[in-house]
């Protein structure tokens, strides 16, 4: 039997998403809960990336994971391996989170005796920029395979990150991607962008994504 | 100086997308212009396999490319050196084209004198299987790197489309994709789906991906 639930999230009744958006954050602050919004392509690497994440920070941070999609759990079930608390929404056809849907998530998660949530989106480069879910912090994912003139085509993302994990540096080899060119597009877009390339396959560069992670998280739940 | 326009489509003013998607198929085949729908995440290589097909094809069929993005005007430079006839679309923010903006993009791209037209649609697996553009057959890519499960969680995408191309076929040795599995899973949600492995860039698979498509336009504008 899975250990996890699936939450058919519904469609947001607010308005004012932004707004609804502070006062998520303005809970989670009360509640010492950081949320992180993990956002990118379809298949850039978010859950395995995830998993590393977990190995590397979970006997110093309580974890619990929303793992959104349209449809299917493969994702949840994937997390639940590694004995963290996750919940699967499904989005019922809807290209992204909003603030309405992340706390519907996080009531389904329950977050009392969680120390960093993470809410893996929705695999799109579009529409997941446009709203802000109520997290603390928003980290993307772009992979080797995709190409690195990413940022000229879909800047929006790009500018609402405040940390991009660049993926799949194990196959450099075997493509043309610059990662000192796409950094100069991204910074262009977002000077303050911390960029750090990884590999989730081999964990190369992962160290240094969890440091900034931890560190993140305890300015939030100790500050 | 550029050979191409670039052209700010605006949001659509009609109410029922199916009727205008209807009403433009048979203003193309009136005027005997088949439209191809392209689909895929960002990176999977539409541009580059848009770019071996027109060379396939060009000396056949007289081809017009409609280049679909929110910003950026790279891709349109890139086919423009094939020599054929391109417009740049700018979605301003949408994350999909719908009946009433491909129409703009027609006009602007001008099919007086175009046999195969071919829409490079928004990089995005989910928004874009939602809309009718008025195309005849809609065609998507899934690229080796993005995962063989990706069917599973976009199910739309792979249940809306005529074919589906799996790109970088040359870099399946460093890549856990069962090309078998990801076809299995396809045809679940769509039995007839035509699936032609491909890399665009080794070429390979290409004469097999231009032969449908020739057949597909050969049908529509001489049937």
């Amino acid at each position: 039997m899975e250990g996890y639930r699936i939450l058919e999230i519904k469609q947001s009744v607010f308005e004012n998403n932004d707004r609804e958006a502070d006062r998520l954050r303005e809970e989670l602050k009360k509640n010492r809960t950081f949320l992180l919004n993990l956002m990118s392509s379809p298949g850039s690497g978010k859950t395995t990336t995830l998993r590393r994440t977990i190995e590397a920070l979970k006997d110093e941070l309580r974890i619990g994971v929303m793992e959104a999609d349209i449809d299917s759990d493969v994702d949840a079930a994937t997390i639940e391996k590694t004995g963290v608390k996750v919940i699967q929404l499904h989005t019922g056809g809807m290209c992204h989170l909003d603030a309405g849907m992340t706390k519907q998530g996080l009531e389904g998660l329950g977050v009392e005796d969680v120390d960093l949530a993470i809410l893996e989106n929705i695999g799109n480069l579009v529409c997941p920029a446009e709203f802000d879910t109520g997290a603390v912090k928003n980290a993307m994912i772009l992979s080797v395979p995709e190409g690195d003139d990413k940022p000229l085509k879909y800047p929006l993302m790009f500018s609402v990150c405040d940390v991009l994990l660049i993926n799949k540096i194990d196959v450099l080899p075997y493509f043309d991607f610059d990662i000192e060119k796409c950094s100069e597009y991204v910074r262009r877009l977002n000077p303050n962008m911390k960029i750090i390339p990884i590999s989730s396959r081999t964990g190369e560069g992962i160290g240094a994504w969890a440091d900034w992670l931890r560190e993140q998280t305890r300015a939030w739940i100790e500050g």
